[in-house]
Parts: structure tokens; sequence; C-alpha cells
């Protein structure tokens, strides 16, 4: 007897997770390992096992198993249903994209992230804008495609890839909200913060000993490095399948924290991935649950794990004993106050968690307008200088802290820029509730214990992989939908605090 | 108008192309940079892309072509003639295997090089064992069918995989050969070494330096760092694809040459790859013709080529550089008789040319044998043990430095060793006739120049591709078909030089 419609679409989506796996290996060492004169035969690789992958997912013999499996859903268990529902999302998104397409995009996408890397080195947008320029057009015509099949507008189509169940409502939504308090409360943080400037953290801290200590922070968060790696690239990402998980950072050697707090960031992705229901670890129900549920983990950990005085507290002992530096800049409250530094800077990678929302406005009304047609390549370096005079008072003075900054565009992310956003308000609202259960987390996290925090979000989030969607997980882990109040109440409370509140702690 | 049906396979073939790189690079990265723990996932990956790729191969569309294109060979030109030959070799190879041995080969191949490294870093057999059987019993399977479809016996049609062409009557042609010769002038050369020792080598050789050191004779050699990288493995090996080339070898921090020349034999194999005709690239024909052919490269380039006297006056200087090393025993001379010393080791990849083959000679018959059934895999180190005591009076203390030291078996690469052997009588007879066409070769090594050397193998082995049969190449390269009389005569003219054109040279 054969098996199920229902186990055949569980064999071929095992087959796919495999496709995927290989595929993320590949982009991995593309960044990382790949000599640069390759990368036109890594383009040919990559475009034959998407077209490979694309094929598998929208052949006729899916839909018929689809179908088939649809018809006897009272079989199946919750989590079966909840995986069929994913496996029909990725063959619908899939066939919406013709084959043509999609090879033609990932070997334009590859071909521009190799002249990305040397417009960088060279600082010359030109170099680089006639393959942006290609790939923009093909994303117009994907989305185009897309939004016609799934019955959305072009760009919510887009989001939708990265963000299932998010459009552009929610991220409007967000962004007004943010835009009426975030630029008063920089205002007033940075005025408080210059009442009371910290002492400079001065020194040499080589780029061996910052992967030193990072590993050490890692492995106290709970990195797993016999099933993962960390290495270094121009732009810190996660890459691999659950089971093999690669993050990258940078490491600056005259700043000790940004090298890890990079490093941290991914770890929060990693750990993500790692909380996935291992049984389902092959199936489209187990995976994350969208880009911006996976930006909420790295920030979480980032930006309000972290960037707190508790993490300080564990932390500060170990960079003294790894860079052997000491004095009163180390102390522990001077080094809080860096880590919450307010800065209008022009690095959004860089950027605190004040400012960051409008570096992703920025993108997110320029990629729009990129995609609209309303705003062509060429003009792309004045349109972001001038929103960023804009938006955050200060101008770039050349485009490597400007438009060429992010590696997104190059190859082909359009509408995954909002995820940080979302992320990051994602994140303040789960934080707050993650408190409100567990009083003993300041402490636990003082001594570099995470086991907590990864307990919670493991039984909220992370073991839930994509079995809800991501407003109903919202809404059963924190009580409310998505909203942007947790948030602004969190930056409020952390940067407006009171002289008396920051000496007590 | 559709395109002829040899222009429709000259696509296929080339997505089959852009798979096996695919392919290459997971395998290179598992060797390199993997975590442990991740090889069932990179498993999966490898049977999911190796399983596909077959059947891309083995599809009906396929043999419809094939047989379409054959019906109008006068259409073509005769390049294409020979790729549609190769077309259909690697079909009828792949048509022999039924996917499900493919998929099973694969995955408990990735499963026993992960238990044969740990079996290494413990030096436990026992451990590695299982793993090892459940190969050779799939790898058993694999040749009684490949044979079966090939008319070949079960062990020539493994060979026939690596070697096209050639059998195991070469084989034993030339074991025979070498048998008669080859023990009294190991003695005899021993002898001789014993009567003049050369001053030893002393001193640390920090792997940082040596790297460089084997990055700047790459270079000067001609290796393409734009296009590939030197990484440390385990075990040296070139992998990747043309275009994207990865070499490995291993540092050795007391021994200032073993990491070198394990880099220059890639080099060889590297500099085989880059040579292949470029409009042929990503079809059969454009291919490598053969394991046997490859080694040839490797050991003319790491034996005949790097072992020599001018190589010597080359690198001498190289190395007073990079390590700060002076003195008698850093003389040319001195240096030259480390290069060439004869002694009956334990370690195949170690051992000189004289020896070498004996290395060989006991794999070839052990593979056999676990093949045929006749030896047990719990029996193998004793047999081997046993085998090296017979052939070179030395018997391993442990399997590490027994049947644990090579990855070939693990890898269910069986049939494969005997291409070392054949490769040195191959790299002989060319490099016998190179010389007599090349009257500068010398002067031209001892001042690192390489491109006279280079052009004489693009000529006559590298741009030929896979165009024609290997005894043919020898044929038309040396005016004889392949015998083992030019080796024999190589090394015996090198090895039992008198004292006075030593001092001469």
């Amino acid at each position: 007897m054969s098996a199920s419609p229902y186990k055949q679409l569980e064999q071929e989506f095992k087959r796919l997770h495999a496709f995927r796996g290989a595929l993320a290996l590949l982009r991995w060492d593309a960044a990382v390992m790949m000599p640069r004169g390759s990368a036109d035969v890594r383009g040919e690789q990559l475009a034959a096992l998407e077209t490979e992958h694309h094929a598998l997912l929208t052949a006729p013999k899916i839909t018929r198993l689809l179908d088939r499996a649809q018809a006897n859903l009272q079989q199946l268990e919750d989590w079966q249903v909840a995986n069929l529902r994913e496996m029909r999302r990725q063959r619908d998104h899939a066939i919406a994209t013709p084959v043509t397409l999609v090879s033609r995009l990932t070997k334009a996408a590859s071909r521009a992230e190799s002249r990305w890397l040397e417009a960088r080195a060279e600082g010359k947008f030109e170099t680089f804008a006639p393959y942006l320029e290609e790939v923009v057009h093909l994303v117009r015509d994907k989305a185009a495609l897309l939004g016609q099949a799934l019955n959305l507008a072009p760009y919510d189509a887009l989001v939708d890839e990265f963000s299932p169940g998010l459009t552009t409502l929610d991220i409007d939504a967000m962004f007004k909200a943010l835009s009426r308090r975030m630029p008063s409360l920089i205002r007033e943080s940075i005025a408080l913060q210059e009442s009371r400037p910290p002492q400079p953290l001065t020194g040499k801290f080589p780029a061996g000993k910052q992967r030193a200590l990072a590993v050490e922070v890692m492995k106290a968060v709970g990195f797993p490095f016999d099933r993962g790696r960390l290495d270094e690239s121009e732009h810190p990402f996660t890459e691999g399948s659950s089971g093999d998980i690669r993050i990258t950072t940078r490491f600056d050697p005259d700043d000790v924290f940004s090298g890890l707090l990079g490093a941290l960031h991914e770890t929060g992705h990693a750990m993500y991935d790692l909380g996935l229901p291992q049984d389902w670890r092959d199936q489209p129900v187990g995976r994350d649950r969208g880009m911006a549920l996976e930006e909420s983990q790295s920030l979480l950990i980032e930006m309000m794990v972290c960037r707190s005085r508790p993490f300080v507290r564990y932390v500060q002992p170990l960079i003294s004993r790894h860079f052997g530096v000491s004095g009163p800049e180390w102390d522990p409250e001077n080094v809080y106050a860096h880590l919450t530094r307010v800065q209008r800077g022009l690095i959004r990678v860089d950027a605190d968690e004040l400012t960051y929302p409008l570096h992703i406005m920025l993108r997110y009304e320029l990629e729009k307008q990129l995609l609209s047609g309303q705003l062509a390549v060429r003009d792309l370096p004045e349109a972001w200088n001038a929103g960023m005079e804009q938006r955050l008072g200060i101008r770039p003075s050349n485009d490597v802290e400007g438009c060429l900054q992010d590696i997104h565009w190059a190859v082909g992310s359009f509408g995954y820029f909002p995820s940080y956003a979302l992320g990051a308000v994602i994140a303040a609202q789960l934080y707050e509730s993650m408190r409100a259960e567990l009083p003993a987390l300041d402490e636990q996290l003082s001594r570099g214990e995470f086991s907590g925090l990864f307990g919670w979000l493991r039984t909220h989030v992370h073991g839930l992989g994509a079995k809800v969607p991501v407003q109903d997980l919202l809404k059963n882990a924190t009580g409310k939908p998505l909203n942007a109040t947790s948030f602004i109440r969190y930056v409020e409370a952390k940067y407006l605090e009171t002289s008396a509140s920051s000496a007590a702690a």
C-alpha cells in the first residue's frame, strides 16, 4: 500500500528542505569563503539549484497531492493541517513566479552582490548601479506577478514572502505611532545623555581577542558550536539550516562592542532556529514564522537583553579579562552608558534602538519608490542622502556610509527592511510579557544565565515553528495584537530614566 | 524553431555541471569548515542533490536526445562527437545504479566520513568499522550492477568510473613491471643514501609562515588565488569546479616540507583543471580525462618537478627568507638530499617515489578482497599490518598510521587507489618526453618559471579535456602506449646517481 497523499508530501518537502539547506551553504560560502573571481560559477550553481527547487515545488504532482490531502483533513493532526497550509503557501508563492524569472533573478543577484562588494571597497556607486538596476527590474516583475496571484498589492506580496500575514497596513500603523513619539524622544534622550557624558572607552581591541570574547559569551547564551560556526564577513548575517547554523560578524579593533553585539544579534537568530520544533525540522511547519519574528529574536537579544545593566554586570569582568583593561571608564555604569548611547549615526547596523526605526523608514520608502519607478536607481544616492538629512539631520559624505551600506537590495531582498522595525516592536511586546512572568530574569542575566529567558521563548515563540500566524502567536504570548505601545513604553523607561534610578541600578 | 537534440543535450549537461559544482562545494565544506555535529544534515543535502543529479542524468528525455543526436553525427564537429560519447558514458554509468542505491551510498559515506574523522582522533578502528562495513556492502552492490551494465568485471567497472579506458589488465601489467625492479631499487637507494646521510633540517616552522611560503610558491606556479583557495584539512585534497578550485594541505610545525609539497601536489591537480578547455568548461568533454591522468599531474609537479635540483635552487632562498634559517644544512644539495630521501614509512601521503607504489599495491589488493568478501572489515587492521610488514618490512603500531590513514574507503572510493600508481607511471612517461622537447626546462625551474612546463602540458594534456582516451593521449604525447619503462628509467637515474654527478649538479 502506498503512502497517503499527505505522507508523500512530507517526503517531497523534506527533499525541498535539503535543497534549501544546500542553497544556504552556497550563499554562506559566497559571502565568507569564496574567491572573488568565482562569482560567475557560483551564480550558475545557485541558479541551477533554485530552478530545480522551483520546478520540484511547482510540479503538477505537488498540486495533485495537495488537493488530495486537503480532501482528507480529518485524518490529520493539528500540526499536520498547519503543515499542509504552509506547503500550499510555499507552492502558491512559487507558482506565481515563472522559472525563467527565478533563474534570471538569481543570476542577477549573484552578479550584483559581488559588484556591491567591489563598489564598497572602491566607494563607487556607479559601478554597482547597472547591476542593481537589473535586480530592481526583475524584482518589479516578480512583485507584479506575485501580487496578481496572491491578490495583494505588489509590494505587499513581497512583504508576504518574508513576513507572512503582515502588510503595509500593519507597517504604516506602526510607523505612524513611532513617528509621533520617536523624534522628540531622540531629542530628549540625547539632551539627557549630554548632561552626563560617559568617559571614553579607548584602547585597541585585536580581532582575535574580540573573537575569543564573543565565543565565550555565545557559549553562555547557548550557541551550539558543534552545529554552528562564527565567521567574519562584510555584513553580519545568519545562514545555514537548522542543525548547521552559520553566523558572521565583523570586528572593529577600535570598538570593543560592535563585533560582540553583531555576533549576539545573529546568535538571537540562531537560537530561534535552534529552538524550532525538532520533530518537524524538515517540514514547512517547522520553519521560523517569518522575518519580522526572526528579527524580533535577534533584536530582543542584542538590544533588550545585552544592552541592559544585568548583562553589563555579567560581561564587564569578561572584558577586563580578555583585554586586560581596568579603570573607572570600565565601571559597569559607564559601560552601560556606552551601550545605550543615542547618536544620530549613518550606519543602520551600528544604530541605537531609538534612531534605528528611522533608518528603516527611509529604506521602506526608498524601496517602494524604486519598485514603483518613482525613483531611478541613478538617483538613489541623492535620495538617500536627502532622506537621512531630513530624518536624522545628518548627511553621508560618501555612498559607503550611504546607500551602499546594506546588502539587501543587491541580492533582491525588497520588502525585507520593514521586518527590522516590526521585529523591534514585536520584541518589546514579548519582552514586556516575559519580564512580568519571570521576576528573577535580571538576576539570572547578571550571572550569565540565559536558560530562563530561552525557556520562555521556546514555549511562546521558538517551539511553535510556523504553526500559528504571527498575530495569533503575539496574542497568545502577550494578550494583545501587534502594536507599538510596549516598544514606546520600553524606550521611554530605558532612555528617560531619572539620574536617581540610574545611580541606584 | 527549437534547438537541435545535441544543443538541448548541451543545456542539460550544463545544468548537471552546476549540480556537480554545488556538490563539490558541499563536500569541501564538510571536510574543511562544517561543524562536526552537522554531518547528518549535510548527508541529507548531499543525498538530495546526488539523487536529483542522478534523476536528471537518467531521465528518459536524455536517452531520447542521445539517440536522436547520435543519428545526426555528421552535423557535429569533432569535439561535439567526443562530447556526445562522454555524455553517453556518464548516462551509462548512472543508469546502471538505481537511485535508491545512490542515495543510500551517499548517506552511508557521509556518516562513515565523519566517523572516520572521530576514529582517527581517538585511534579506534572499531568505532569506524560498522560504518565502513555499510559502505563496503553498498559499493559491492554498485560494482555488481555497474559490471553487468558495462560488461566489465565488478572491480573493473569501479576503476572505469575513475579512470575510463583502464582496467586491471593495465594495472596488473604495471605492478608486475614495478614488482620486478622496485624492491631491489629501494634497497640499493637506501644503501647509497646511508653512505652519505644528509644533515638534519631541525627547527620549528610555524603553520602561518609555512602557509605564506606555500602561497608564494603556488603563485609562482600559477595557482589562481582569485578563483581558488588554500585551506587546511586532515587529508590534503582538491575539490570544487573549474573556476572555483579549492585545495587543502596540512602543516606540520616540525617539518618544513610536508605542508608545502602537499600544497604543490594539489596545485598540480588545480593546474590541470585550470588548463582544461574553457570553451567546453561546462560540458562532459571539457572535464579531466580521469583520475589516473589527474594523479599524473599532481605527481609530476610534486615528485618530478619539486623534488629536483632546479626547484631546490629556486625554493631554498625562499625558505631562508620565510623562516630565517641558514647554515650548511640549508645548502641546496643537503635540502635536495632530504627531498629525495627514500624511507620505508607507514604513511602513504608522506611516502617517497620509490616506496609509494608498494603502498598502492597493498591498498589495491585489500580493496579487491574487501569487495569480493574474501576479507572481512573487522580483519582489515591485521591484514593491513601484515601486508605492510611483508612489503615494506615495517608494521604500524596503531590504526591511525595503518588502515585509518586514508579517507578513500570511508567515502566509498573503491577502485581509485590504482590511479595513484598509474599516475606516477604516466607522469614519468610525459616528463621524459617533455624534457626531451624543452632543453631549457631545468634552467627555467631554477628561476621559479613554470610557463614552459605548463605550456607543454596544456598542449599535450590539459587542453584536450576528455576528448581522447588516455591511451591515445599518451601515444600522441610520448609516441608510446602506457608502460612503466620511463618510470623505472627515471627513478634509477634519480636515485642511483653517482657521487660525481650529484656533486656536479
